[in-house]
């Protein structure tokens, strides 16, 4: 299975957030690969990551980051792919200075933000699938299920139970 | 030319921003429509135009609205397609309830959300574009053309002049 | 008893906020009902419920949701009964989020809010009391008897016991 | 026409904001009283107006104050009549004061707050009258009117005209 | 000793917060009288407080109060008194509404503000003794000698003890 | 007549708000001086100020100050008597970075924080009326008379003429 | 005169800001060079900047940039020179977003930051100039001198000419 | 080893965020001092400290403080040192309120501000050796190292045993 998304992060922290990118890749069966690229520890890495991330044939990047969250705005510098953002949470700001970091790119660099955190990074994934199966039925077809079964799991009424 | 892009907004009041991303679409010659659509006032409108943009024939949601800004996760609810968000600046809160009201989508369905006002909307075309670009070879040349163009355009030095 | 208020929530993780709302009703004697009901995974079900909403014979609908909390205002869209909004605090923002998608609604579609969390879901099932109590004496009554047995209750002094 | 309605607000710098609740109750046929009643500078009259608003027929409370905005709950504290808050904008901080103020209420004494400035102010209106129509027919039908009247006028496309 | 002081607070659970305004006077030897006092469930309470307050002796009130935190600005509206307002640390927003709510009052009735939480509980206690130190030389004298005791408390280099 | 009250502030810049004081301590009668005393400009001109106020005769220093404000606080550190601080709007963030500046002191030297703008300049005067007042009964008349004039001046009903 | 600063920034539209930081360079005497290079628009432009910053003399880098501000904090991960952040005034947020993405840089990069907008910019140069200062002698005294004129050009009293 | 740096605080509940300055200064080689400065407790402590740091050999002063924290900005007014400030988390606004009262200063007096928190506060410690550097080449080669190193700690892919 080739890898269509790349989800790329700052650091090993940001992976119990981001892992819930790959854990719904991994429901609706689409390929990616998940990297440690730091714009600010490893600037290099990350040039040449983003350069070649077309010709490596990824096709949606999700990139994820926390406080002065670069990454994804200068991967969405230097690759005409689509890149989505995912705003961790950070310890003193719980989030706040990453979703701004993300999303208030000036005009002619867009980057995809999504929810501060889990949800965010769920989502990315869910985005991705639905930019990818543009062009691909079948996982168009898995998309519309995974999104019907979790209509029908909605309880009617709410439980004391839990 | 289909029309790959709805763009749509809430109200009249949005088109000042909104056309910002009409204007981009119309320099990289992508197709589309844009509608008013208000999850507010005119609810089983957006329904109905959610309900059957895939059958429409549109690939990628634009969708602009401010501050109880309930346009793009609605439209997001009931639609397979991406669904882009951007948040209109508002009177009291200048955006801020926009953003929020856009971006902090839970888990399961995702809005791609872009910054506050006029950039946000150029950016959605912007990365409308690199979506449908991924199965578009001549859309995405003239994508790199334009970023190369824009990168060109940059001045080496601040001028005094303006 | 008729069920004169339903009590609507985005998912089976609002009910331990929500159910102040509901306790409040039980101590007052109001009829009510408690439906999971979510704008972003049912919006089917969504729509049925607030179009039915006063042929079903209810007179008031609270709705709680958390974070780009679409609910309320999409009801109030949906049906001309008032709809009473509660702001399920959020994990990363605090149901900042919340309010703002809750309360910032547009001229022409009203949600009266309360105030974010526990406080507000008992607040909605007072001011949904007050409203039924417009037209019900007996039910006058109850409101104003739990009112000063309220204020009975106040100590004069703070306690160093708790 | 009986006063079923009372406008109050803190000062004369709100009725600029507060007659657009006035002017919806005029358009939908609703009785009303515009008062100036300060909780600050004159909390006697507050007291009396509050502590007697249900014996002088009012049924329903519209208060709107800004700042360190204590109007609206302060009378809903003194009466058992519903009771809506209008956060006004205010100088420095936009009504971001105002609506804290008055929404944020402690369990036990509820406010019903609608949106920052004139947009609220409206919605105040047509909720009460929401509230009115759940006893009046013929109020509940001019309600349904005025909401069909305003989906209607709703332009399908964006005119760049205005 | 009689009570120059009046130290009143919402409800019982402000008090781990107040007390830290009880226990400066307990050290500077200020006589003082601690009260629940709520201006929403106690609203008549509160107006004999305040109408009152400067007959029955007291030079100073202290307020605290937490969320849409009126109590201190109403009774500054009763009395002539000087009033310090003490925001009181809340659940959902940590006190920014508390804030918010007591220092933003309009031209003509002054609280003067102190910090959120426990700091300015201490530091109205501190503020009232300035204010009574004006014409108690003794008393001037105690609290010089207590801010020198403190000064001369801090140490000169940081320990990794504790 | 004496100067009780010192009204400084950080700089000229700070005059057309910080008159508002002036103008109120000239309606009750009340000796005061403006100064401009910068903590950041001359730092050793507010040394000597605060150092010296309590030997110069001065009861109450009110401080106004904006941006980063450390005036009112630092005076506040090396003057026993009681500091008010005025929070003056800022450019970019309309005096919130002001009002957290003075009023957010940590436990052992407050300041007692008014409104900010010209609303917490005028409330500062007579908040140090009010202090003043405890000592000297024809100022509490003057005071008592001052309020009574306002609440006598607040109109019935709003007016559309202005 | 060699060009010992580096002024550098996003794009002409941050020059009326960053030339308040050239001003104070010519004031003191410090040789500078003012540069647009965006982090964004021309990534390949900034690498080359910054990798080479030190070889070709730089000794300190004032960057400013507004919104998604990344440039000061790539620009401090690309050089070991030390590197000064101007964020200035966005549109929507009043620059909020700007200071939120400069300095919330994670443990490894710093970026010193100065205020928002003019006087962030007029600060950094200050500031490059004290750096500087650190291995000149005659810089210091010059920056002495300016210190001290500044402090000499305060008034003594507010005017009310301006 | 004499001491470049001088790491100040306003209290021991500093150190433990301060500390992550003094380790990376250990690791780094570089001589430097700690002490407890209170701008608000010991008020002529920190003029004496302020006023003779150059002379005393410091080249660089990190100064952190929270809540209303007024250090590192008198410092900066009391020596041509360059300062920089690390906002410590605060209780009750996580260091928003740090922040600000930092980096607000007004033009003329610069902080270099650094994030909230221990990252801040390892990158104070950073940036001063930046500074230091530049006339120090050994030092400067150290540096270069130590960011090396870093760069080439950081693990490719995201590993789950953590």
């Amino acid at each position: 299975m080739p890898a269509d998304v790349a989800i790329i992060m700052g650091s090993q922290s940001d992976w119990p957030t981001m892992r819930h990118a790959a854990d719904i890749l991994d429901e609706l069966d689409v390929g990616y690969r998940a990297l440690i690229v730091s714009a600010h520890r490893t600037p290099d890495r990350m040039y040449e990551f983003a350069r070649s991330a077309k010709a490596d044939g990824y096709k949606v990047v999700i990139a994820g980051a926390g406080g002065a969250a670069h990454l994804p705005g200068m991967v969405a510098a230097l690759t005409p792919l689509p890149v989505l953002g995912v705003p961790v949470r950070s310890k003193a700001l719980s989030g706040k200075d990453s979703l701004l970091s993300i999303v208030q790119m000036p005009a002619g660099i867009p980057v995809g933000t999504l929810a501060i955190g889990e949800a965010g990074a769920a989502n990315a994934a869910l985005m991705a699938t639905a930019i990818l199966a543009l062009s691909d039925d079948a996982l168009a077809a898995r998309l519309d299920s995974w999104r019907a079964a979790r209509t029908a799991s909605v309880a009617e009424q709410p439980s004391d139970e839990d």
